[in-house]
């Protein structure tokens, strides 16, 4: 696994401390394991962290001691703490703490439980800290929606391997065969084409199957002139990318066949309609707007997309905008999916599934597969 | 997949009616997903619950129409609510909620971040909800610690294909092959055994990598007399299960097998200490004092084990007592992994993992696979 050059971390530590100034904080305590991936490039199943615009407290406990020393070693503003042995990651970061008090020190209020959050707050006070931690709402998460030139590289890479891949997958999704059969080959294709890993439960949905857009991959056999509905992706050194594509097992099948244009057709609406400026929600409108003028608005019952990166859904949602909630507008460096469906209980259903990268006066496809 | 039956989750509803009357509470805001599935049969990757002693308001997506409206036709107690697209989660509980007023709500403290709850208290704030809702502690998790007999028959199968799986597997770890090469292996032979899915993602760690209890599986290429770490499960009705062993690729190497040996030893130690009234901690110690003897104290470097489920790591912790924190005694319908390991930065490691189910007089083992 590759981990983004020193010179990225620093520009990320640099945004960091931009963006810890504008909230008029000193410090903040991340606890998202993503964000902490993204700050520091020490990946791993738990972590805290304690960052400053010029240090990063990166706590791990002693299966991850090799690794910890490694990362403090690539980039030196890491000051690593390896948890003693049946001490706990939260005990930790109040003793880490210690050396702060008195400063404005945030914490990640979408990624911290209230059960943690009063831990900390009776442990900082019985430690003498007034006035406890101060609540934040995506300080680190903010700077993760456009990607640095880094990541694109990653997520251009792995759209690359992923199209690969799947022109060989795609063309044995045979009938007579499982779901459960062709979702094994995916899965060890992805591995060998060098993915740590599937970015989510590989979906094989077959015949009604395909009508749930969540189903994953069961037992049931692929019956002739079927629509199997295939939904993958693979994580490339911490990066998700994320295809769909609709077969037709066998002989064509002409509602079917029509279904899949009609999705590709909304899909292309929804990438003419991305550059930098617009609303997610517009990208949404206009895959919603042609399924529409198809007679399909109610058969499209999920959202058009979401951002993509170090976790499989993450900001912006390219979806009908939620009361109340604001999307920021697309930029250049975001990256999404566009995966506009139509679905049919008890018969069947289509998606179609692609990843594009924002650039300066449109979009980019990152992946590249026959549609139909 | 197959799910619980009707029978098993009325007697966990009659359980958690019990749990409710004990805390006095009236209802309880469950937003574990794990949790939900427990309760409600119902598994997704987004959903929310209002569970009475007596009634389940299962909240699921657009997505999720047709399996929401399986579980309430399988399973009366549920009444199902389907979110309005671009409609929120919690916004939606707040809605739910409004038949509730004036009743002893609960939440999960440990299952809901600072922001939601926020969100939460705010809007039931303005519905005229005096109180807010109670923090709760594993209400429950707590229930789901001791297996009922249908979980308990899952795991027994997972163990057992895991297990044949495996014994095919093993003989194939060959000097030549890369890590990521196995793992492939591994995840395809996982959905070919019924398997949903890799329990978490594959470790296979050759040479050098071995020493990292959480390395993954890379691109190395597996050198003859290295000692190879495998360790892999998978999720079967929703129940996961896991294994490691170690090998040793090639010509027989003789520090390699006596660590094996000694490790073997040392999970031996844990199996023996384990029946009901135990301390989870004297597990961890029976199998840290057989590693003492052998001089290997330093080497290990985690936990014995961990409680085993709907989730991977779950309650018990088998493990040093951390400061301040109780761990129940085990007891019959626990389960379990013991996985004592021995690491030496820059030379390798060595680790061995079984499942097993607490009993009356002692503990089954649900795993059988060789180990040296």
């Amino acid at each position: 696994m590759q981990i983004a050059p020193p010179e990225i971390h620093v520009a990320r530590l640099n945004a960091l401390r931009t963006a810890l100034e504008r909230a008029g904080l000193d410090a903040l305590v991340v606890t998202s394991l993503p964000n902490i991936a993204y700050l520091t490039g020490f990946f791993a199943s738990a972590s805290a962290l304690i960052a400053t615009g010029s240090e990063l407290r990166l706590i791990g406990d002693g299966r991850y001691a090799e690794a910890l020393a490694e990362r403090a070693r690539d980039f030196p503003a890491i000051r690593p703490i390896e948890l003693p042995a049946g001490a706990s990651y939260d005990q930790s970061v109040v003793d880490a703490l210690a050396a702060l008090r008195g400063l404005r020190v945030g914490f990640e209020a979408g990624h911290l439980t209230v059960r943690r959050h009063q831990f900390l707050t009776r442990e900082l006070e019985s430690a003498g800290w007034g006035d406890g931690l101060i609540a934040t709402d995506d300080i680190v998460d903010g700077l993760r929606i456009c990607k640095d030139r880094w990541e694109a590289s990653r997520l251009r890479d792995g759209g690359e391997r992923l199209s690969t891949l799947a022109k060989c997958i795609l063309s044995n999704v045979l009938a007579g065969r499982t779901e459960a059969d062709v979702a094994a080959d995916i899965d060890a294709a992805l591995r060998r084409a060098g993915f740590e890993r599937p970015a989510f439960d590989t979906i094989v949905a077959a015949g009604p199957n395909a009508a749930r857009p969540h189903g994953r991959a069961g037992q049931r056999r692929i019956e002739p002139g079927e629509l199997v509905v295939i939904d993958f992706g693979g994580v490339l050194d911490g990066y998700c990318t994320d295809l769909t594509r609709t077969v037709i097992a066998g002989p064509d099948e002409p509602r079917g066949r029509r279904l899949i244009e009609q999705v590709i057709e909304a899909q292309a609406a929804a990438f003419a309609a991305v550059r930098p400026g617009v609303e997610p929600e517009a990208v949404d409108t206009a895959a919603r707007e042609s399924l529409g003028r198809a007679g399909l608005a109610e058969a499209f019952t999920h959202g058009t997309g979401h951002g993509l990166g170090l976790e499989i859904h993450e900001a912006p949602r390219v979806s009908k905008r939620r009361a109340g909630q604001v999307e920021p507008p697309l930029a250049a460096g975001m990256v999404l999916t566009l995966e506009p469906g139509a679905y049919f209980a008890g018969w069947g259903g289509v998606r179609i599934e692609d990843d594009v990268l924002v650039t300066e006066d449109g979009a980019e496809w990152l992946t590249d597969v026959p549609r139909a």
